[in-house]
């Protein structure tokens, strides 16, 4: 593994934000809550709030055209990262606002009464809500996949419970807590195989590996730019374009209408449909800016860095009797783990103090959390940013935590 | 004029947008359909997606925490700025994403078939469809109010068209196309007297003039950062407490809830109720620094500057025969017309050339311009960095215009 240390070492540096206040390192192990961001990325949001910056599809002025056609290239640009096309990518606020947009305009004209929804028991809350709220709109009825007992998304359960009456197969493609990576073009198969639709949350495998929605075979897929080293308050919806076209505007407002009469409105047709409003147009520019970063230095490359990562920091935890580890080997940059008799938050709180930065709690998976029968979890979570020395320091900081609490 | 003449010319360097690619000012009066950003503005973007950056509501490390309390701050600094609280601001998307947000939420639980709602003659596009899109659910029905023959809402007609049906009056605190004022005192008590809300669109009132809630009398008030010299990708509901105290969620997802299960899901109380998913983080304190920043001049300065600028130019534009000047005098830093024979596009892009920059279409104002009896007007509108020089450039344009036309 030399030659992706070496380039870690040089991509660190170009991370402000992996240096404490007072000048130390930081390791920072909580990628998948959100990701640092490149000096690349934040210059292209302060060029395009500065010296670029104009509205968008609207001014008759060179430099409102030339912020158009960028923000136009941004969307193609975001849909060509995942194998897709820009007449199917819909920019949203984040991948909660896809899933609910999806929710809310494909399921709202989809689901009736007695049709079904299959989620799976290791799902973020953005992929359970906005269907326990559309189901209860609709009538529509949640079933739930079990987890196989190296806590991936039980396939062959799937096959078993899928009937005709489902409408909608909704699965994370890698898990936010374990990093499960699922089979996704078998859930597809299985999901089509009774005329179902599968919808994949993407937020957890468009950062860490290369993404193809045709090869995946999913329908709707939906990932945010600030987990992809991206800007804040923008992500993105795909949808294949045969069902993009047929979904109903949601909300309502400028740039998504074609004429607006106090009789009738009649709306514009392709993603803008979507994009009420001005809409996010440093933010879409800059999500443009951290696809080329993350295009520059290679999915693959990323891919295998923190697969070896993860194997190490799973194998030097696994040695430890008192830890507990969840999720498959392999999992794609998340290790979530317990101690036994020290509470996730307390060993996050210390370790804090030596400059390591950990996610401890529910992770917003609480019926995994219930599932796994433990309050919370401990998370170590990698980026492109990650290398040796941040485990290094996570190890350190365990055993400085075991001590305070008598366990050394 | 000579202090507010001083400070705009230092005002105007702190822009770096209000300079040509080829490094010549550029004279931009398009600042309501979007305002150019101070660096100020710029380096606390920057500064945020670098060496403070962090999730927000999630870490138990420090910086967690502090962005947290920065997030909380902007909340508190951004309602302070209309005259609210922390409790009763939401984080949107933008000012159409808080309309829609309303529509949705409120409107949905209070609205039933053969309510009526009372929008005006003159709104944007994103105070209309929301309603249309509502009403059409509900069973609502919506009603016009005429103008005066000086373009403002006839709040005489709106007092004669209001009824014990009305349960929301949505006028536009100031139109986006004439900067004619509402009186919005006045609209408050009649909407009150027959028990409805009124809700403001203040896009085009927050960045011109001091704005209280309290004072205007009005229920709900939206409006958005990047018309206030803030980010894209961000707007702010206002709403009273104890409306927002009753209001439904309306996306679902993580950080808006209580406590999640497959069988019942419970939510968070207060505006994060309303903030599904990883918030606009960056966005909501670059947000908070753009209303340090207006707050640093002061309100008061911007509308008497504004104010003069709008005077001269209508008084200019008012002494040419072939020329049609919409609006009320005294209109809130925005000037629309037409010159016979000239369409507006065709003005727009030979001011573009001189390096004016106006909008000239219907300004998401589709009814209005229907109205007016013209398919597009042109329109000038001022920000802090306005001066006399632009006016200066703005006539000089359109006296080659009128050359080119042949009308010299």
């Amino acid at each position: 593994m030399n030659a992706p240390t070496t380039i870690q070492r040089d991509l660190r540096a170009e991370f402000p934000g992996l240096v404490t206040s007072e000048g130390k390192p930081w390791h920072y192990l909580d990628t998948a809550a959100t990701a640092q961001k490149p000096r690349a990325v934040i210059d292209a949001m302060a060029r395009a709030l500065g010296e670029d910056y104009a509205t968008v599809h609207r001014g008759v002025y060179a430099r409102s055209a030339e912020m158009t056609l960028a923000y136009e290239a941004a969307r193609r640009k975001v849909a060509g990262f995942i194998g897709g096309t820009e007449e199917e990518l819909v920019f949203t606020r984040g991948a909660t606002e896809a899933i609910n947009l999806v929710a809310n305009t494909w399921g709202r004209v989809t689901l009736k009464a007695g049709d079904r929804i299959l989620l799976s028991q290791l799902e973020h809350h953005s992929n359970i809500v906005p269907w326990q709220m559309i189901a209860q709109q609709t009538g529509a009825v949640i079933d739930v996949c079990p987890l196989t007992a190296d806590h991936q998304i039980d396939l062959g359960a799937a096959e078993a419970m899928l009937t005709e009456a489902h409408k909608l197969v909704a699965f994370g493609h890698v898990s936010n807590v374990l990093g499960s990576v699922l089979d996704a073009p078998r859930a597809a198969a299985l999901a089509h195989n009774v005329g179902a639709m599968l919808l994949l949350d993407g937020c957890q495998s468009a950062p860490h590996m290369p993404v193809d929605v045709a090869a995946l075979g999913c329908d709707f897929y939906v990932f945010s730019a600030h987990k992809l080293y991206g800007p804040t308050g923008i992500g993105a919806l795909w949808a294949r374009a045969e069902l993009l076209a047929d979904m109903p505007p949601w909300e309502g407002g400028g740039a998504m209408i074609d004429r607006v009469t106090f009789q009738r409105t009649t709306y514009a047709s392709g993603p803008q449909r979507f994009e009420a409003g001005t809409p996010a147009i440093t933010e879409a520019i800059t999500f443009g800016a951290a696809v080329d970063y993350v295009e520059s230095i290679g999915l693959g490359h990323i891919h295998a860095n923190e697969q070896a990562l993860v194997a190490r920091l799973r194998r030097e935890l696994g040695a430890m009797d008192d830890v507990t580890l969840f999720g498959p080997e392999g999992s794609a940059g998340i290790v979530s783990f317990t101690i036994d008799d020290i509470h996730p938050h307390d060993l996050g709180t210390i370790l804090d103090e030596a400059n390591v930065a950990i996610r401890a709690g529910h992770h917003c998976a609480q019926p995994l959390m219930d599932y796994l029968g433990v309050p919370a979890t401990a998370r170590a979570s990698f980026g492109v940013y990650s290398a040796e020395a941040d485990i290094d320091a996570l190890m350190a900081g365990i055993a400085r935590t075991r001590k305070i609490f008598g366990k050394g």
